[in-house]
């Protein structure tokens, strides 16, 4: 059978149905389908087609360990955030769910109830404080979660060079009761990196590239269903534009001005500071 | 406005709509919501979509000037056999075209009537002859056109390191009336490069990786359509399967077996040869 404009797409799709795997070959067939009716719908054209290969290659050959143009392109296309909420289909009484984010490092140090994960890292102190829940809002005892965030330039560990030490990240222990006490630096919001494909790209539009300010969190109890969030500061810039469509109304907290005396964790504290409240619902699994 | 799995590619497809080319707000509204629908109809979970990430990343990493894993994996798609047709619809007196495919080279030498572009390269002595005309059947004379094919063991120039000189590869002119003559090597069918992310996938299905044996041919003539074409063996192995949809019934040819004694170019050859016969019919522009 010999190809032509009208029966491509069919053979293309007849082919690809014969992964061994039924999920490959369900894949691989919506694929080809989806793709051919891009094509098909905007008549691409040759130089187009050429030009979205040299995009990609040139997106693919500068991703690597350290930094992933690829999933930056998912990001800003809104198809990461499609697939969280895909797959995070929680009840409203529980925390929703928002992208990973390429900056996740595994095995961040212990941090007991109170820890200060900014470790002299300039910013304006910051204590996160409140209580990690099942859905119906009984604690978890003991619970571990990791915690990471950029600094007050926007930057992630993994994007400085020779860091020897764990950088504003931490394996949080929750207390018998369920609550748990953050020390950081408040974040900032920071534009994506811009020196890329996807810079080059967004440049060519009026898309806002930034992200607002927020602290990630990981936590992954058993019995419940994985969770991969953020809090974000309200009132701050750049909510309503998130470039990676990560922002969600329940995932806005206040970080309230308090002056100097004593903070959360109990401990006297000498300059001005911010508090965000915050309980974290697991769904069940 | 913050984001749910209802509004994100709304959300998503109004941001890429500020572009400011309107083509470009075309294009990037369109992937963005067949993008979507892609991952809403398979419901692509977390996994699925990172193995994505991972494969695409591999395929750019691979991909230089001599290697392009991105546009093999377009060919094995379908997709860049789909933008071929819908780019060139010509009459149906016109020859067809077909894929580029990733080795043509520019700056070929130039080739007179029956000049030798196989240079002593073991195989088969091929013939080609015939005319360069429009849609209409009239000559175009003295048409310039490239041709170039892979060797015996299905390598093209490109892909054999420390190359001096155009290996298999030339750019003929017509004759005053419109004919042409070609001297090389029987093509033989090849396997696609297997070694890399389109092989492992390719190798999860029942997809036959080979392409049945071909020349390639590029016409560009002030007045018609640029045509990128190949030839195809009539009864050669691949032909009903070709792994990049590049196969056409206008373009497969007979390649008839001839006895030693005078060539077409008029020469004597004390072997045997064979002797394809093809009018080049190109679509005025």
């Amino acid at each position: 059978m010999f190809v032509n404009e009208d029966n491509i797409t069919d053979l293309a799709v007849q082919r690809w149905a014969t992964a061994h795997s039924p999920r490959l070959a369900e894949l691989m067939s919506a694929l080809v389908r989806h793709l051919h009716a891009f094509a098909r719908d905007v008549e691409l054209t040759e130089d187009e087609w050429m030009a979205a290969i040299e995009w990609l290659t040139a997106a693919g050959r500068l991703s690597d360990d350290k930094r992933q143009e690829l999933i930056l392109t998912s990001d800003v296309l809104g198809l990461s955030m499609l697939v969280v909420q895909l797959n995070n289909k929680f009840s409203p009484q529980a925390t929703p769910a928002t992208v990973l984010g390429p900056f996740h490092i595994d095995g961040s140090p212990a941090a007991p109830y109170g820890f200060d994960m900014s470790d002299g890292i300039p910013g304006t102190p910051l204590f996160i404080t409140g209580k990690v829940t099942g859905a119906g809002g009984d604690p978890i005892p003991n619970a571990v979660f990791d915690v990471w965030q950029a600094d007050a330039d926007g930057a992630y560990e993994s994007q400085i060079p020779d860091i020897d030490e764990a950088r504003l990240r931490a394996k949080y222990r929750a207390r018998e009761d369920g609550t748990y006490c953050i020390r950081t630096i408040a974040p900032r919001g920071y534009a994506i990196p811009m020196d890329g494909p996807v810079g080059d790209l967004i440049r060519r539009t009026d898309i806002s590239y930034f992200r607002p300010a927020h602290v990630h969190f990981l936590i992954d109890e058993p019995g419940h269903q994985k969770l991969i969030t953020h809090l974000f500061q309200e009132g701050s810039e750049y909510l309503d534009s998130d470039v990676v469509f990560g922002t969600k109304h329940a995932l806005v907290v206040r970080f309230v001005e308090q002056p100097p005396g004593i903070a959360p964790d109990g401990s006297a504290i000498a300059e001005p500071y911010l508090h965000a409240e915050y309980d974290f619902a697991l769904e069940p699994s």
